[in-house]
């Protein structure tokens, strides 16, 4: 085995997700296809989201995906931090259009215009809307999952009567989003404010959870905005008050995407391949015959029986009895990041046990077949949480808080480089100057993930100008 | 009450979807949006489809959304099917595009691409996958739900080693369509074949299933698809059979879409409004307390048991404690299409009784507290199955099997439009030339449904020249 992930951690990423069959390059710039074992994480993450924004009293919606010119000068922040990567249709069923029509990038344009004149009284308040769609971002670099043309989001949009009641949302929604990621997908996440320059395009504030890949990066999992009465000003959402006044709506806005498929291989990935937490694993649990198992019928009615016990504890079970060897069996489920494997041959038989092997662990472990299901059941639980503590190990050991000025951390980069170490994040002040952010980033492409809600330590000078700081905030490269 | 729905059913059901708040218009031409009443219909249907998608073995994948220009042309057909109705991405991040992209109107040339890739060794096949898509065909009639310049849609994408099984998917799949919409939404269907006029563009046999609307119009509901090799040839899909030979794979597709939303208001629908299916409808009962009910917190209280109950019983219902009139409620209710309402009051429960009321029938029943629960859900299944015996008892009244000549079935049409009656379908004979097909189609708009597999009768000659029928055919007006 080459140690390609921690040298180039990039092309193993690649190489890893196609040759799990997870996505496909197409001939459009920046598009993949999302192959069945690739979607079918996306599914899971779908389906917990799902339950979870029902549960809060969201209800989904679907809006257009084309969305006229005029309607993104009508928020000059907005308009600004989109446009340059808008793909345009100018012509439909032969005629050139009178109005160029944008593939979305994101909604609050289309939806504030719909909004205005869905709003109209206190009454039709709070609107806790959420939309599963494909979006667009016509970005120069992309990256599978993580940043393509084309990607597959939910954007929830909420109007609300006050900006306490909105506030309230943005946060709740924020937290949906670190419970869902930290206990489906195993990835732990910081939680905090954005710096204005890291703001949504349009945003009061914009709030965030922030993801460790392996190779030290951060990934920016899931924001929720603040939008106070922006989008309300620029499409005139106002609604009649109990007071008979009339009032503009406070929006949010949040959202998470297929990025974070990307960013369950990036954090818990290894050499042979995928590792998937149980919890979104497209197959849980593969079972394998070895030895001269098609000499001994039993083996094969034994794992047909158990193959059937666990499809009735409603485990995602795969039975392997393709004429491969064994060994090029456990290198293929290990490479597509199956949680559990059992082996069964006629000497387990003989004893009465099979050997079970998590994907994250060295060791198999011998159990009694009349204790194989529940032994199964019970470390697809316990794996799922120790792929998140694993995964929270790994983060701690490379958040570094004791780097408090520039030179502290250009000699930390160049340390970590030389020693082969990924420099990880930081954890340091900063005067709230957008300046001082510019030159942290400019020296050593680190830049700011967010202002934690609970940081390990409070910082008192800023990195770049020693000035006292405003805000203790996580430093890192990003995707 | 007018008689609108009768008078201008057309303007009946626009006024319908949107005073029930399914649906709302948009700026650009042919888009609308979906309300979560709207499409929240569309979550209850994806979800049972999906479910048997994934019960005969197919998975979900997602393909990109813009198409290459090049990529259409491969398939003659298809492309001179396609191309009057495609939307253009021609510019995209400020940049003019060397090769226009179109938003995708179906994704066979796309997935063909990329099968002819995945697919190498009979090992591969079957490929069984779906996608959830939003797709565009830029049409000049629009009407919400039924023909929209954007819909969301299902597409099946099969690939098999020959034609038998490819042919045994494609019906397998028209079953599923035939049994969700009759049995979630209550639609009687017709199955049968397409007419070679009204194939697929690129299809060697296309199957539908064909809905009667309540106007007498028909709704094609679902189809499905036998692409033989046409789409392996233009995109080179082949695979090694186990003597070592390149094949062309057999494919099919089939899709069903959000005109179903359309098709369920159309079938139901009566002057008050919405009737919905329980099995599709976002409220399936609604609790009304009536009478001096404020005065008498007991029965708030025995509602939010019963609220409560029905609940726990997974049933999605609703509570108007809203400070308007019981009239005024049981209208806004009934608009919305709610299968049962319940009725509380100060005098029911002296009586220890409720009163509940079915939607679709006139009579409120009076039910004792302690079996209300049970009466209820009793009530939502006897109604799914009503309402699917009176739209079929409707369709039968419809379905005339009587007229044989072109001029018979001018008669029929004058006659029933002198007699306020609609003219419905008729089953006739057809010699299988397209010009009898066209004949008819031009001199009284009627055009072949599809060649049904169980016809009431047989035909023994065609309905415009009077030669030898070779087919049995469904004839209506259609949507």
């Amino acid at each position: 085995m080459t140690n390609q992930q921690k040298n180039d951690f990039t092309s193993w990423y690649i190489d890893t997700i196609k040759k799990a069959d997870l996505m496909d390059y197409t001939p459009v710039r920046g598009c993949i296809a999302f192959k069945p074992d690739g979607y079918e994480i996306w599914e899971h993450i779908q389906a917990e989201m799902d339950k979870r924004f029902k549960e809060t009293g969201h209800r989904n919606a679907y809006f257009p995906m084309l969305i006229p010119e005029s309607f993104f000068e009508k928020e000059k922040d907005h308009i600004e931090g989109f446009s340059p990567e808008l793909p345009w249709v100018t012509e439909a069923a032969g005629e050139k259009l009178e109005e160029r029509l944008a593939l979305r990038p994101t909604s609050e344009t289309m939806i504030g215009h719909l909004y205005s004149d869905w709003i109209k009284s206190y009454r039709d308040l709070p609107v806790l809307i959420n939309q599963w769609a494909n979006v667009f971002r016509w970005e120069k670099k992309t990256l599978p999952f993580i940043r393509t043309s084309e990607f597959l989001w939910q954007e929830g949009h909420t109007a609300h009567v006050d900006e306490v009641e909105a506030r309230a949302e943005t946060m709740q929604m924020l937290n949906i989003y670190k419970e869902v990621v930290e206990e489906l997908l195993a990835i732990p996440v910081y939680d905090g404010q954005k710096t204005p320059s890291e703001r949504f395009a349009g945003a009061i504030d914009t709030y965030s959870i922030e993801a460790m890949m392996k190779d030290g990066k951060a990934v920016q999992a899931g924001t929720s905005h603040y939008l106070g009465t922006k989008f309300a000003q620029a499409f005139d959402i106002k609604y009649l008050t109990k007071e008979n006044k009339h009032e503009f709506v406070h929006t949010t806005s949040w959202g998470t995407s297929t990025r974070l498929i990307g960013s369950v291989i990036m954090t818990h990935g290894d050499e042979q391949g995928l590792v998937l937490p149980p919890r979104v694993a497209p197959t849980q649990v593969v079972l394998i015959p070895v030895g001269p198992w098609k000499k001994n019928p039993e083996i094969m009615e034994k794992l047909d029986e158990i193959f059937a016990q666990l499809k009735a504890q409603g485990i995602r079970v795969r039975l392997d009895d393709s004429d491969q060897s064994p060994g090029y069996k456990f290198n293929e489920w290990e490479l597509k990041g199956v949680p559990v494997r059992v082996e069964l041959g006629p000497r387990d038989l003989e004893n009465n046990q099979a050997l079970i092997k998590a994907r994250d662990e060295d060791e198999k472990e011998a159990v009694e077949l009349s204790a194989l299901v529940a032994r199964i059941e019970e470390e697809l639980v316990t794996m799922q949480t120790r792929l998140l503590e694993k995964a929270r190990a790994f983060r701690e050991k490379h958040s570094h808080i004791h780097v408090d000025s520039l030179v502290q951390l250009k000699d930390h980069i160049a340390d970590s480089t030389e020693s082969g170490e990924i420099p990880g994040w930081i954890l340091a002040g900063w005067c709230g100057v957008d300046a001082c952010e510019e030159q942290v980033k400019e020296e050593t492409k680190f830049t700011t993930r967010n202002i934690p809600f609970n940081p390990p330590a409070e910082k008192s000078s800023c990195i770049n100008c020693g000035n006292e700081a405003k805000h203790t905030v996580w430093f890192g490269r990003a995707y």
